[in-house]
């Protein structure tokens, strides 16, 4: 079963207005002196090691026309750096000769991968080397008895799935951008997913990873055992860490079967309280097969109609505060669809859900689907977007989008024309993941800063995250000192000093200056 | 559901004979003189801190009376120390002040929990100070609605099961120590146990940690959400760094909700590969309920009817090369049943099974259970015993134990009054993780390490772990610079200067020497 590609719209959007650089729009960011520039010298040594057309260089980057653009600018369009240079390995030795040779020479470096992150993680914030891996895309090794799959960090995550289905396998994180996005990508910013709920994070999934260290040097540690306790499980250190400790090259994942039997339901709910009991229902009755409960707001709705659904009717007629979508993934048809029925026929005499529909086949279960993945590509669609990914106590999750509301319609910011043309919530239940999108107009900065400060200072006020799944990158990263303690800072810095004392891997990124 | 308790029966072997003292069996380990040996003020100093009876001291450890013995010595009776000093913190603080004072004063520590370890990792090699997190048991908070429970480091792990069951939920992992292992303990190691197949291992169900760091600063990381990618994942540094890093004072633990369903069926396979091809059916047909997955040999049988079950027959007649115990656990009895049921039919007409018996109700569930959970028991009580837990590609699992019959074999030194009496294999088939176990002859030296050399040269030979799960302690030591690169070993010891420059955090143990 797979989803409709995620289309680059942010790309279409780029080339009618070209986005500030960040440097322009955050000052508080310097570049640091200690960094050398890129000179003829440099370019001659990466000509040694790579192909012409495995180079893109270009010393009039931020030139509307330069191909380095896409490079150099983030999924949603927020953020763009000005690197004239982009290298595209396709060896973990060449990322091996690059690394050594940039950290002798104090040249910073940007990994990145299929730049579908979202917090402008992957892309430069001045002159950064970006090393990109689309070029090393090769599943490596598969076992069809363990389940387990080595590959390239460049392999595109419904690539690998594609390859896994006649093997009757699949991966273990799924995710709107699996079009794209690659799998060292997504171990290096720890992606959730859809369903994180049933497969766990990939702190659990990824088995081994190989690294290119900043020094250039190679840490093997592809062990494709599932259980492997001789001294300290280095391969943590890099999930998530989002390349600022070296750059992942290959990957071994457990890959879990995939399931005889998929049965999806979306049901209409009244109140952000008539999802969390829907949600602890599905706990009791579903349990060890309910593989995804997802939620969204009518707001979703009505910008996924207008932007890319505009001729098909929504699958629950009326209007109705609330939708969740479940999904199922067992062994056995007949028991998980009886399970599903018997689940949706209590939410209806209980009066939990208002209305329910069930998919009867592949096609239909992509069309609910599509329903809930479309969001984030519409708002996209309606212009420049924001993205926020809070974690938090399930009870308080749609408050926050409640609260912002009244916040900022309160001073008349809201809706069609104003600063904030659309503001709706949508997540996964499950994880107490809440996703909350705003279209804003144009780029302002100060709309930006603003919608920033109120979604996270709520956020740190509740006790929750301010991002649960898409990472630091640059945007939070002012937010970090009061997002956690002197003494967890401090810690990463510590680990951050010892692995890349040059600190020419991603900087600016992650962890705040003292 | 419970298992019996494991009782401490290698205290008892204890009593009857002190097993030597680890750096006389171990000459190669060498006390680090940089070290301070305690001294009055020392005493002074945790007298200031700890009450009188959370104070254990006793000049001379050696002494087959001293009140230390128990603290000195490990589960298995292999090896033991010479602390004269056990200290019995009941908080965070206390623990704090303790490692801020031995930090400053070179004075070495080994964190210890319930003493359940098998690798000798929570005793102390020469004089290190023991501190035990006994005295540190409450359950801090449960929240009913997300499962997360967060624990002092000393709960044990079956009171918190106990604690769980009445609200619906479960821990997320399960071994035969439970009744004695402390959670922190747990973590420390990384222990996975028979149920890692179904929830996955600590790296992912762990959701946050409190740990007091070398210095006495506590990292406060006890995030109880799901979902967090603010920075580095500091707490995956210390779940299965073995206290070598910092000890673990807290843990904010992800728990399952109690299955509804349980079902166990025992069968009996006549070789390994009807043990894969068993196995292999079981996750095409019992796939998400599958919880566990479990073999062992003839020889095993024959231990445990021999030492503690000579009164009750064996739940299948005849002789049997293997036997391997399934479990489901699901959320509805009639559909887990049928599947089981299916399951065991289909084994059955296939010949892959030559016979097997299902429980019908908890007692005969706890009863299947027995026949698995009191082998290691069973050998403890046969003498001084060997354990081993190795990983690797399932087809080869038992391979290594046909080897070593063989190898020993030849030389006569196996079965009744010869050097190794018993000698046998079990473990877990879903995670590829081998026990391999032995009766030695006393505490003969050459004997231990002519099994160790076997054991883990085979292991690395063809790819595996030399420790699935029990960690390296101090048993494995040695073999580290075979089992893992330079970069390996290097990274580590990076990491450990960075963290614990004085190395005060159980020195000796995990990561080896230049």
């Amino acid at each position: 079963m797979f989803r409709p590609r995620f289309i680059h719209t942010s790309r279409a959007i780029l080339n009618r207005n070209l986005t500030p650089l960040t440097r322009v729009k955050h000052p508080e960011f310097k570049r640091n002196p200690s960094f050398a520039q890129i000179e003829n010298k440099d370019l001659e040594f990466f000509r040694s090691v790579l192909t012409p057309n495995n180079i893109l260089y270009d010393t009039n980057p931020d030139d509307t026309s330069s191909s380095l653009i896409p490079y150099n600018t983030d999924w949603f369009n927020l953020y763009r750096g000005s690197s004239s240079l982009c290298l595209f390995p396709t060896s973990t030795d060449q990322v091996s000769q690059i690394l050594k040779y940039c950290n002798r020479n104090k040249l910073a470096v940007v990994a990145q991968g299929g730049r579908t992150g979202v917090s402008g993680g992957a892309s430069p914030v001045f002159d950064e080397i970006i090393v990109n891996t689309s070029k090393m895309n090769k599943v490596r090794h598969f076992d069809g008895v363990s389940g387990v799959a080595v590959v390239d960090a460049g392999v595109i995550l419904e690539s690998l799935d594609q390859y896994l289905e006649p093997k009757g396998y699949t991966v273990p994180l799924d995710l709107g951008a699996k079009g794209s996005c690659q799998i060292g990508g997504n171990v290096s910013t720890n992606a959730g997913g859809l369903r994180l709920m049933k497969f766990g994070n990939l702190h659990g999934n990824v088995l081994g990873l190989e690294v290119v260290l900043p020094d250039g040097t190679v840490l093997e540690n592809l062990s494709t055992l599932r259980k492997d306790n001789t001294g300290y499980d280095l391969k943590q250190l890099f999930i998530g860490a989002e390349g600022t400790l070296g750059l992942i090259t290959g990957i071994s994942l457990l890959t879990p079967r995939r399931p005889k039997a998929v049965n999806v339901a979306m049901v209409a709910l009244d109140s952000f309280e008539a999802v969390q009991d829907a949600f602890v229902m599905a706990k009791e009755d579903l349990s060890e097969i309910l593989s995804a409960f997802e939620f969204w707001d009518y707001d979703s709705v009505g910008v996924v109609k207008r932007e890319m659904m505009q001729d098909t009717n929504y699958p629950i007629e009326g209007k109705h505060a609330f939708y969740a979508l479940l999904e199922t993934q067992g062994s056995k048809q007949e028991h998980d669809q009886e399970k599903l029925e018997g689940y949706l026929g209590r939410l209806l005499e209980n009066g939990v859900a208002m209305d329910g529909v069930m998919a009867q086949d592949a096609k239909q279960i992509n069309a609910l689907w599509s329903w809930r993945e479309k969001i984030p590509e519409s708002i996209s669609k309606s212009g420049t977007a924001m993205t926020y990914d809070v974690a938090m106590e399930v009870p308080l999750l749609y408050k926050l989008v409640e609260d912002a509301k009244d916040h900022f319609g309160k001073k008349g910011l809201l809706g069609p024309g104003n600063l904030y043309s659309n503001l709706l919530g949508f997540g996964h239940v499950g994880d107490g993941n809440l996703h909350i999108m705003a279209n804003l107009d144009g780029f302002d900065h100060d709309g930006q800063e603003a919608m920033d400060e109120f979604v996270f200072d709520w956020t740190m006020r509740h006790n929750g995250s301010i991002t649960a799944e898409h990472g630091v990158g640059v945007s939070k990263v002012n937010y970090m000192k009061r997002a956690k303690s002197d003494v967890q800072l401090q810690l990463m810095r510590t680990l951050k000093n010892a692995i890349d004392p040059n600190g020419i891997m991603n900087p600016y990124k992650v962890i705040p200056d003292k």
